[in-house]
């Protein structure tokens, strides 16, 4: 075949270096519990072991959600958009929450007239979790 | 003052140019809608004007949305996550939809073993709205 690759078969990653926004959505509630970026090797092994795996743009590496701190994402369903070029991952967040500041969700501040304003309270406890 | 923007006054445009992520997601339903961009100037005219304002990097200018179509997107709230490069707003989509196909929402593909399958249907026909 000259096109082993036709264009509707997943995500449009131009090369190995394309980084992708991925949005992560909390299956059953549909909270929004975090955004990250995958390149063509992250996406795949999502896929293939159904856990979210990212590409760290700050470590510059794969990023397997959950290793330091247990908090794991099963994947549910992977969708993609109209253009191709953002994913959106319903999943199943283990443990207190997604975000490495100590909240369920990595949106937990509000855009106010002087400012942000948290919203919520942490569910756990950062420190403890991924060490000073 | 020496310091007119405290660190956590709003998303993080180190300058004129930075574009970040901003997801638009139904109020009420939770459903994600879509992926676009936005420069401080969308921001601050977001926020000014109650109606989503984005950047289009394709076209290289601001994107009000719904100024072809009428699918404007009256935004609810806006949220910033923990490293503030990543914007939430809480639309009420006006209209049938906010995907330039003709979609509810740009995430109207799942991913499967063969490529990316539909799981619904348009709800109104983008050349009638936008034009061939």
């Amino acid at each position: 075949m000259d096109d082993p690759k036709p264009t509707a078969d997943g995500p449009a990653f131009a090369d190995e270096q394309t980084l992708l926004p991925a949005i992560a959505q909390q299956a059953g509630t549909g909270r929004v519990l975090m955004l990250a970026w995958m390149n063509r090797e992250a996406y795949e092994e999502t896929l293939r072991t159904g856990r979210a795996v990212y590409f760290s743009r700050s470590r510059g590496e794969l990023w397997r959600k959950g290793d330091t701190s247990g908090h794991h994402q099963r994947v549910r369903r992977v969708l993609v958009d109209c253009d191709r070029d953002t994913i959106l991952l319903e999943v199943e967040q283990l443990g207190p929450g997604a975000c490495h500041k100590g909240y369920e969700s990595c949106f937990y501040r509000e855009q106010a007239a002087d400012g942000l304003a948290e919203i919520e309270s942490p569910t756990f406890d950062p420190k403890a979790t991924y060490g000073d």
